[in-house]
């Protein structure tokens, strides 16, 4: 006669309870190998239990090795083989492994908040840095992928994808990129899973843990997560009104030796600023006379949607030490993950390799539908859209903040993008306490600590227009004024 | 007068000459910031080119920021600002930095043979490692991506995936999990895209430079290639029949404190090996007694076809040690990267982090289609066709050696997988002229030492049927035996 404890008011299953109430006897060597089990109806009289249970506990146990049964038979208890002096004295259900401790440092990041589904009940969500999904191109998104099916292309799904990524994208991008007045060939195009992992790849290939890296302070929050898993170190140079102070760059350099240095000219994440002309080639001069790498993070791109065209770094730069890095996800479907590197071939060749070794490449119907979408004539169509609706909801933003903002309070004009930043010098109460008061009012801000490394004396907010309308817009506005004035 | 040396024989297109030559005098100087430069009828004539070309250079020399011009007026060589000192003395055509010395090393890997076409001309490829494109079910991989267009999944589409994989995905995997034995909630899986992929979060996670770990000798090829981007120092356990040395590794774990221990119990690669039961028992208690994780590579837990059943080693743990790596990119299309990772919760949190940070998340597309490849009707049928259609090809393999290559040479008959493993003891001639030799018969095979971190004194070849029908093997088999008897 088996006795085993039940418990019918815990949250595990009764089926669940059995299997590990015997696991524990034949562990314990209570039940010797060979040792019959009770037939399955016996058994769940003695329990109480409905037989169908008792059967479903069989079974697991039979998956785990630790019964054995013919059919029609009596289920016994497997021989387990464990080699001499291994018996082992941890209880069963505590992992044998303490993964915790033996795990790199992966600190939280801000991934939550990006997550975070759009106005939840009456929550106006400025904190949401992603296309809007009102806006994206549903429609001519299935015609891509039902030409990449019906073409050539679906052939390629039966193969690994060259790991340098699908050779027509890296042409759509070559030419994207010409658009912009940069000059790269398909040879100096690595197609990646997103921009994030963009610079995975280039911090895999080029940093070690230990080496100093320069970014901007603040900067993207993400970025400063993958520093922290490299193990690099960051030197931050503080952003002004025309993007990196230069002076603190020259004094920087004068003193350190970093390996890489991270810039976003273009409507910089989180403070929405775009840098001149002029100070791109200073910039461009000054790594070029230290010969320092320059990451240059062009993911806003293609979201300039008033004021002068500045061309990128890249498309300046003639002595190749400008790593371009861009991406389809903010500007039509993030959960495609399609960015690119356009680097000189020497760096392009090494960072193949380092892709192709740690995931054989990409994923060839990603790669295949951003293809026809690059190349198609629908995407001017559909950056034209995109440029309208942000426009207007830009200036609905900066329209609703001199109204309602009070004069202490600053923020930064941007000319494209999703976002601007507020700071709020003299404010009563402390950043996470504006933040919470913001929240409860309605208003959903993403908090300046997230781009910050180090903590700022002053509370700064980002606010993103990405998935806000206008009418939203302005009713945020309204309840950014009550908390802030 | 502008005077530019052009080459009318040399590769570069004349714009790009006029280009670079007016790039180099600015650069040097005898171009100063104001000059005017030549209208472009009068320039192209000078230089006997026709005017378009000419034009061209301008714009490429305007967007890499050397000329600006006004509508109807002159180009002029612009003013590019350069901090005080920083005059460069390199020559304009070569990089600034030194990218492959920069460079962690990356070795060259043998990724070339895994994407060989298939039989070129008269060759008949036992090299290829991927499934036959002949079987992908192209019909059912289209009607799931409608499916996906058309359902809810394509607003997932406009958000970043949660970086653990679509849940519907990780439930129709612990499913699949479940018909092998192994009990995982959706929650002990993480999505990868593949599992090469799967390796790299683990070893990011779990080991740091100058670590140890256990591996299989001969084991896959790309493994060794992760082990040298890692930087961990790989002690190998000898495969013997029935997989594994377990002699050997007592004796290496009573010496060495290994990180984790990376086992393919199912048709090994390449040696297409499965070990049993009690094999598998034996590995676990003995892991168990040291601690020490085990990564199971289950690529190919699905192609069993002949033989009794064998859990995987995930299905008989009950101590939370066993990383179970799964893919389907052996079972129908490699282009579609999807890997996943099962393994206790406190492990998948911190490997969500790391993919996290690493690259947001996965491809939500690809995943969305899996998840409807994996829970259709249509799976199963697929599974069936495949496995006839591969234990023919086996048979035909088996007969054909047994037919054509003499007694001396040995090889494993594996009852799955795509794989088996020739031994050439007293062969005439080394390996790689061996093969050399082969090729030139006409039959193409995965040389050993792809598979071995040190030279083996034996000749080895790997042979897959993976894309070869049965009418070939015959032949194939018959090549193999002229050149090996």
């Amino acid at each position: 006669m088996l006795l085993l404890p039940i418990d019918r008011s815990a949250p595990e299953p009764l089926h669940r309870q059995i299997c590990d109430g015997v696991a524990r006897l034949i562990d314990d060597a209570r039940l010797e190998p060979g040792a019959r089990l009770p037939p399955t109806r016996r058994f769940a009289d003695s329990l109480a239990v409905h037989r169908s249970t008792v059967i479903r506990a069989y079974r697991e146990l039979r998956a785990l090795g630790y019964l054995e049964s013919r059919p029609g038979s009596y289920s016994t208890v497997r021989q387990r083989y464990r080699p001499p002096g291994t018996r082992l004295s941890v209880p069963r259900s505590a992992s044998l492994v303490h993964w915790t401790a033996k795990a790199r440092l992966v600190r939280a990041t801000p991934w939550q908040l990006e997550q975070a589904p759009e106005a939840q009940g009456n929550i106006i969500d400025f904190a949401r840095h992603a296309p809007d999904p009102a806006l994206a191109p549903d429609e001519y998104l299935r015609r891509c992928v039902k030409r990449v099916l019906a073409g050539p292309d679906r052939y390629a799904l039966s193969r690994y994808a060259d790991p340098q990524g699908l050779l027509a994208l890296r042409e759509a991008i070559s030419r994207r990129m010409a658009a912009h007045g940069v000059a790269v060939t398909p040879d100096e195009i690595l197609v990646t899973n997103g921009a994030q992992h963009a610079f995975d790849l280039v911090l895999r290939l080029l940093v070690r843990p230990g080496d100093e890296v320069l970014a901007e302070a603040p900067t993207y929050g993400m970025l400063l997560a993958l520093f922290r898993l490299h193990g690099v170190v960051p030197k931050f140079i503080p952003v002004q009104d025309d993007g990196m102070d230069l002076d603190v760059l020259q004094r920087t350099l004068a003193r350190h030796r970093p390996s890489l240095l991270f810039t976003m000219p273009n409507f910089h994440n989180p403070t929405g600023i775009t840098t001149s002309q002029a100070h791109r080639e200073a910039l461009l001069a000054c790594c070029e006379a230290h010969r320092l790498p320059i990451v240059e993070d062009g993911f806003d791109e293609e979201l300039k949607y008033s004021g002068p065209a500045v061309l990128p770094i890249k498309s300046i730069e003639a002595r190749g030490i400008v790593i371009y890095v861009g991406t389809l996800s903010k500007l039509a479907f993030p959960g495609l993950r399609i960015g690119w590197i356009a680097a000189p071939r020497e760096a392009i060749a090494r960072l193949v390799g380092v892709h192709r070794v740690s995931s054989l490449g990409g994923d060839v119907l990603a790669q295949a539908v951003a293809a026809h979408f690059y190349a198609g004539s629908h995407f001017d169509t559909h950056l034209r859209r995109v440029h309208r609706v942000y426009q207007r909801r830009r200036q609905a933003m900066l329209a609703g903040l001199d109204e309602h903002l009070p004069a202490r309070v600053l923020w930064t004009r941007p000319d494209g993008g999703y976002t601007l930043w507020l700071s709020v010098p003299g404010a009563k109460g402390r950043e996470s306490v504006l933040r919470d008061r913001l929240e409860r009012a309605g208003v959903r801000v993403a908090p300046g600590r997230e781009f910050f490394a180090h903590p700022h004396p002053i509370p700064h907010f980002r606010l993103s227009i990405a998935c806000v309308d206008e009418a939203h817009i302005a009713e945020g506005c309204r309840r950014l004024g009550q908390v802030l004035r």
